[in-house]
C-alpha cells in the first residue's frame, strides 16, 4: 500500500491528543482533557424550534445545496458582527467554512508549497499545526510570553531565515485567549505584529474562535481591525458561542483572497451543510445573541475562578500557571524533568485528566507542560479534579527528587 | 499578492459551471442546468420532526463535536445498506465525509503527489476534475463507450506512460448513471477494469452517488461488490436520496487508506457536523428508507421518459443522446462544429438553459456536447424546454450550413 500514499500522507498522522482523548471518557475519570465546550451553554430549545421551522417552511432551499460562499442571510449576520467588532467587510470578502479547521485547511492549501515557512505561537493550536504540515509546509515556532509573542525572537527568526533563502508566507496566531495556553496578546503586540507582517512582506492569519468569550480584562481590538493594509485573514467560527455540531464559521480577507479560497472550497466541499447554515442565521436574526454570549461568559468565568482558586490552593511549590481573561483554557508549567505525557498514566488512575503540552509545541520542547480545560466540569468537579491532579504532580516530584538524590 | 498563493491555488479556478448556473436561476427559463436533486424528493415531514427531537432529546451530543471518523450509528447503517449491496464492511474501514466532494478532496490529498497520473473518464464529473487538479495531479482522459471506459484505450494509455515513466496511482470512474452522461457500465467492463487495476497494480476509486437511483435495466454489482484485492475505494452519498443539505456521505475501503484518511479528514474540517449525521441516522433507523427511494425512482423515470420521448420528438436529425437507467442526467451530442458554449446565450434567449460539455473532458474536446438534468423542471417544463432547445439547435445547424456554403 506504501507506494501510493502521497508524501504529504506520509507526514500526516492522527493526532496523538484524540487518541488520548479515548481514554479520559470513562465517567468516574474527571477531565480538563476535553477541548469541546460545555453542552449547556447550547441554546437548544431555540434550535430546535429553529431547525422543525427551517425544514418546514423552507425545505427547498434548508435541505438542498448551498452556494460555495455560503448563505447570503448568515454572511451578512456575520458580517454585522464583525462590523461590530471594528471590521469592515463587505459581501465578497466573506466565505462560509465548515468550521474554522476548513479555514486552516483552505488557508493551507492556498498559500502553502511544500517548504514554505509558516511563523507560528509555542504552543499553538494542534489542528492548524496538522493543517499545515499537511500541506508540507516547514513550522517556526516563536515563544508565546504573557502578552503575545516574543516579536524580538520573531524579528531575529524571520531575518536569520530570509538570509537562509527560505520562502515565508504568513504568521498564525490567535491572539485572544489562545488554546492551548489561555494568552491574550497585548494591544502593543498586536501593533507591533503588523508593523513586521508590513515590513517583512508577509500575510497574518488571525484565529479567534475565544475572542468573544472574553469574561476579564479590558477590550483590545482584533488584529484585523487594526489592518490597515489587508494583509490579515481573520477566522471566526460559531463552535464556542452557538454550537461546534454544526460547523459553522467565517473567513474574512480581501477579495482576492476570498476569490481563491471559494475556489479551494469548491474543490473541497462544494459547501457548508445548508441546514446548519439556516440554523445559524435564524438563532443570530431572531434571538438575543449578544445576551446569549453574556450567559456563556458567565458560566466560564465562575469555572475558571474555581479552577484557578483550587490550583493556588492544591498545587505545590514551583507550578506555574495561566490567568486567562477568557476563552475555556488554562495553561499549566511543572518544573524542568516532569514529563506530563509520562505522568498521564498516574492520572488517570488517580480518575483525573489533562492533556499533554508536547503536541502543542512545533519545536519538540513542552514536555513539562499541560493543558486544563475549566469548560466541561462543573466547579465541584473542578475543585476535587485539581486535588487529585496536585497529589499527582506531588508524587511526581517527589519521586523526580529522589532520583535526583541517586 | 500572486507571490503569496500556493501553485495548486494558481491551478485552481471558480468552476465555469457554477458561474453559469447563475445567468439560469431566472424564473422564466426552463433550466436543465443544474445538478441538484428535486426538493420534492427531500423528505422534509420526517427530517423537521427528527431534527426536532433529536435536538431536543440528545442535546449534548447532537450539538455537539462529533468523532472524525464519524458517528458510529449511521456508520452501522450505512454499512447495512452497502452490505445489502454485496459489500462488505467493518467500522474501521468506513468514515463519514461531508458529502462525497470531500472524499474526493480526502482522495487526492492521501495519495496524489504534483504530476501523478490519475486516469477519469471524457467526460468525468467536474468536482473530481477539481479535487484532483488542486493537488496537482496529471489526469488523463479515456474515452466513455455505452457499456462504459474504452479499456483498450485505457491499457494502451498505461502501457505508454509507464513506457515514459509516469507514476500513475489510481483509475476514478462512476460506473452507474453518471454525472454527466448518465452512462452504466456493463459487468463485463467493470470485470475488465479490475483486471487491469491488478495487472497494473494501480487503486480505483468508485464513486457512486446515483447507483441506488436504477429505474430500469437489470442491476450489476458494484466494483467494490467485485473487488477480491482490496484496490476499490467506494464513494457512498445520501445527497441524492435523501437530502444534499445534510452533506452526509461515506467513504469505504481497507483499513490502512481509511486509517489515513481519517488523518487528513482531522485536518481538512475535524467532523461532519454531529448534527446532520443525527439527522440521517435517526432517518435511516426510523423509516423505509427502501420504499423512501423507490418513490425518488418513480419521480426520475417520469421525467427521464417524458424528456426522450421530447428530444425524440423536436430534435433534428444528426443530434445524439444517451438513454440513462437511472439517476438525473442524459448527455446531448450535436453534429461536429457546434459549440454549445457559443450557442449558450442564444438558448438562454429562448429561455432555456443546459450545461456545456467542454468542462467535463479532461482534454479539451467536447465542444459541441451538453448536460441536460431531467430532475429540477416538472415534466410539461420539460416538454417545453427540449422544444425550445431544439428550435435553438435547428438555427445553430442551419447558420452553420449557411457559414459551410459561404
Amino acid at each position: 500500500m506504501d507506494r501510493f500514499f502521497s508524501q504529504r500522507a506520509r507526514n500526516v498522522r492522527r493526532s496523538v491528543l484524540r487518541e488520548l482523548l479515548k481514554f479520559t471518557q470513562r465517567p468516574e475519570i474527571i477531565s480538563f482533557a476535553g477541548g469541546t465546550p460545555d453542552p449547556g451553554t447550547f441554546p437548544w430549545e431555540e434550535l430546535a424550534d429553529i431547525a422543525a421551522r427551517e425544514i418546514r417552511a423552507n425545505y427547498a432551499r434548508s435541505l438542498q445545496y448551498s452556494t460555495t460562499e455560503g448563505d447570503i442571510g448568515l454572511r451578512r449576520e456575520l458580517l454585522e458582527i464583525a462590523r461590530a467588532e471594528g471590521i469592515r467587510a463587505d459581501l465578497e470578502e466573506i466565505v462560509i467554512t465548515t468550521a474554522s479547521q476548513q479555514g486552516l485547511d483552505l488557508i493551507a492549501k492556498t498559500f502553502l508549497d511544500p517548504g514554505d515557512v509558516v511563523y507560528v505561537e509555542l504552543p499553538t493550536y494542534i489542528g492548524a499545526i496538522q493543517a499545515f504540515r499537511a500541506m508540507e509546509a516547514k513550522l517556526v515556532g516563536i515563544h508565546l510570553e504573557e502578552d503575545g509573542m516574543d516579536l524580538d525572537a520573531l524579528r531575529g527568526r524571520i531575518a536569520a531565515d530570509k538570509a537562509r533563502g527560505e520562502r515565508a508566507k504568513f504568521i498564525y496566531v490567535i491572539p485572544d485567549f489562545q488554546n492551548p495556553a489561555g494568552v491574550r496578546w497585548s494591544e502593543e503586540k498586536r501593533l507591533g505584529l503588523l508593523d513586521i507582517a508590513a515590513e517583512e512582506d508577509l500575510l497574518v492569519v488571525e484565529d479567534a474562535p475565544y475572542r468573544p468569550l472574553r469574561f476579564a480584562g479590558d477590550p483590545v481590538p482584533s488584529l484585523k481591525a487594526l489592518d490597515r493594509e489587508g494583509r490579515v485573514i481573520f477566522l471566526f467560527t460559531l463552535s464556542k458561542i452557538l454550537a461546534p455540531g454544526l460547523r459553522i464559521a467565517a473567513l474574512i480577507g480581501s477579495r482576492e483572497v476570498v476569490d481563491k479560497i471559494v475556489a479551494m472550497k469548491q474543490a473541497a466541499d462544494l459547501c457548508t451543510p445548508a441546514l446548519t447554515q439556516a440554523l445559524a442565521r435564524e438563532f443570530l436574526r431572531r434571538h438575543d445573541f449578544e445576551g446569549h454570549v453574556e450567559k456563556i461568559r458567565a458560566c466560564y468565568r465562575e469555572k475558571r475562578d474555581r479552577m484557578l482558586d483550587a490550583l493556588e490552593r492544591y498545587m505545590p511549590e514551583g507550578v506555574r500557571w495561566t490567568r486567562p481573561e477568557g476563552g475555556l483554557f488554562l495553561w499549566v508549567t511543572l518544573p524542568e524533568g516532569v514529563d506530563t505525557e509520562r505522568m498521564f498514566p498516574k492520572a488517570l488512575e488517580r480518575k483525573v485528566a489533562y492533556v499533554i503540552g508536547a503536541p502543542f509545541f512545533v519545536d519538540g520542547t513542552g514536555r513539562n507542560t499541560m493543558r486544563l480545560s475549566f469548560a466541561i466540569a462543573t466547579p465541584e468537579e473542578i475543585e476535587e479534579g485539581i486535588r487529585r491532579l496536585a497529589e499527582v504532580v506531588k508524587e511526581e516530584l517527589a519521586a523526580l527528587s529522589t532520583t535526583a538524590q541517586i
